[in-house]
């Protein structure tokens, strides 16, 4: 088998939910996002060997997004002889709502993919990945992992059958994001939502998820901006998100289409089809916080249509 | 005013729900429907002087479907000179769940459209047709009026603003409906409902709403079958609906995509791409109610993509 004596991958950031979509939604940020270095080694198996940006995050391979997502493709394969050693630059906050965990689990797999020759599409990858994420959140989800894998806007019908798919995504998109610097574990946000809705309420949902779907095939900004409002969990979550309140009237204020949580937080987003929009969205809810004397990072960028690449 | 002397109009019966979009989404059939014959006459007013295969519906235009829908549209005009005399020809069952007030609304504000040379577009008649609707059903609800007046599949995503969208159809699609001869009021149906839904089944419900659009979208026949699944309605109201477990699952061994109420029953439809496998399943669906002694109309269409017409 030939392969590579070394790559490096790039995975994007992921804001998953997308106020109409609770666990169906998420897309790609261009920045920030994983970088993974692999290189082959003599002696077999996969080993971590260094790990930046994440204090935290463990070496042993089977408690790491990255290296599960890895050792599962290596499985596939049936290579037990290839050696691996694999570097993990963080460059993205970890615990802020924008799918760190699955954005290693992504580099993991594209990574060890890549030094193979690509046994495997990107299409391919999502089982992997998939594995990888669900060793850091406990939940078989693919609400990060498939944008970050596929880039644009991504779709889950469900998650089991991985029944995913990308939608068409109109030209001028432009994503906002903040990460005010206090922590949310993804567990406990998702703990506190009530097992219950009204019936008014899941038709509403539903409704703005199919309006978003058809804005963004017919580019109807309007129909996505009307459409990217959550009547269920934002009104459930906020509470967790200092100033949450004050920074979506400020992004509203500037003209975005829609704004709300990024995933289960505390990162908030703002969906633009106007780059100055959006940088005005991104001044004005950082002042906020500022203002609050809360550290944030801000991050604008295009919707990232290529997902995790080699370069 | 320039006016026509009298004109023929046909609205067609429509599916609402679908499955997947509980009042959100519709369809239009090419049979049954209303047909409704409006006359000019030397009386100012509008009267409804004939009603055939409706026993029960009210002459008096104020609580007529077909009369306030006409009525209001007048209003809209300011033509207080003008009479109209309409006859009201129900060539489909009334509380089927095939949206008879629904087409008969349609059918009213479209003749008196045509007979005042078009002030309105149709898009624009939507508001009168939904005055109609509402007399009849109490509740200010577009599923079954917007396709009845517009064709093919609509998506409802706000009654109130009338956010209402034809929805991308693939060639080839085509509808059985099967009505057992049983009654069961839209308002009782609707009472029924739990006003609670598991956080679980609205992410799947909501879930199927998208994957249903899109498959739409794509002409991905495997997609919309698979999100033809309702997961909220038809567990609580399929009990009113005799033998509705038995036609279902003969209906899915035929192959059709999917196979749910129509609207809030007792009517059933099934979705096939392919006319053999719509009259299949038609012809198994009223086996089941033959062999029990219950009276059935049968209607296989495609789906209507003109909606109401003057012919």
């Amino acid at each position: 088998m030939k392969i590579n004596s070394g790559i490096k991958v790039f995975a994007p950031a992921t804001v998953a939910n997308l106020a109409c979509g609770f666990d169906t939604l998420g897309l790609a940020l261009e920045q920030p996002g994983d970088e993974l270095i692999a290189k082959v080694s003599a002696t077999p198996g996969i080993r971590i060997i260094k790990i930046t940006g994440g204090k935290k995050l463990p070496y042993d391979i089977d408690k790491n997004t990255a290296g599960v997502a890895a050792k599962k493709l290596l499985e596939a394969v049936g290579n037990k002889e290839i050696g691996i050693e694999m570097e993990i630059h963080k460059k993205m906050p970890f615990g802020s709502g924008l799918g760190s965990s699955a954005a290693s689990a992504v580099a993991g797999a594209m990574a060890v993919n890549e030094l193979l020759r690509r046994p495997f599409t990107k299409w391919e990858l999502l089982p992997f990945a998939m594995a990888g994420e669900q060793i850091a959140s406990g939940a078989y989800h693919a609400d990060n992992v498939a944008p970050s894998l596929l880039g644009g806007i991504t779709f889950v019908r469900n998650n089991e059958s991985l029944d995913v798919h990308r939608l068409s995504v109109p030209p001028g998109l432009f994503v906002t994001v903040i990460y005010p610097q206090v922590e949310i574990l993804t567990k406990a946000a998702r703990n506190m939502l009530s097992n219950t809705v009204s019936l008014k309420n899941t038709v509403q949902q539903a409704a703005n998820l199919g309006g978003f779907i058809i804005g963004l095939q017919k580019g109807d900004f309007e129909l996505i901006s009307r459409s990217l409002e959550d009547v269920i969990i934002e009104p459930q979550r906020a509470s967790l998100i200092p100033h949450f309140q004050e920074v979506k009237e400020a992004a509203l204020k500037q003209g975005v289409l829609g704004c709300s949580i990024s995933g289960s937080g505390p990162s908030i987003f703002a969906l633009s089809n106007n780059s100055l929009i959006a940088e005005n969205a991104g001044t004005e809810m950082e002042r906020i916080y500022r203002d609050n004397k809360i550290k944030t990072a801000l991050f604008i960028s295009k919707i990232n249509m290529e997902g995790v690449i080699r370069y």
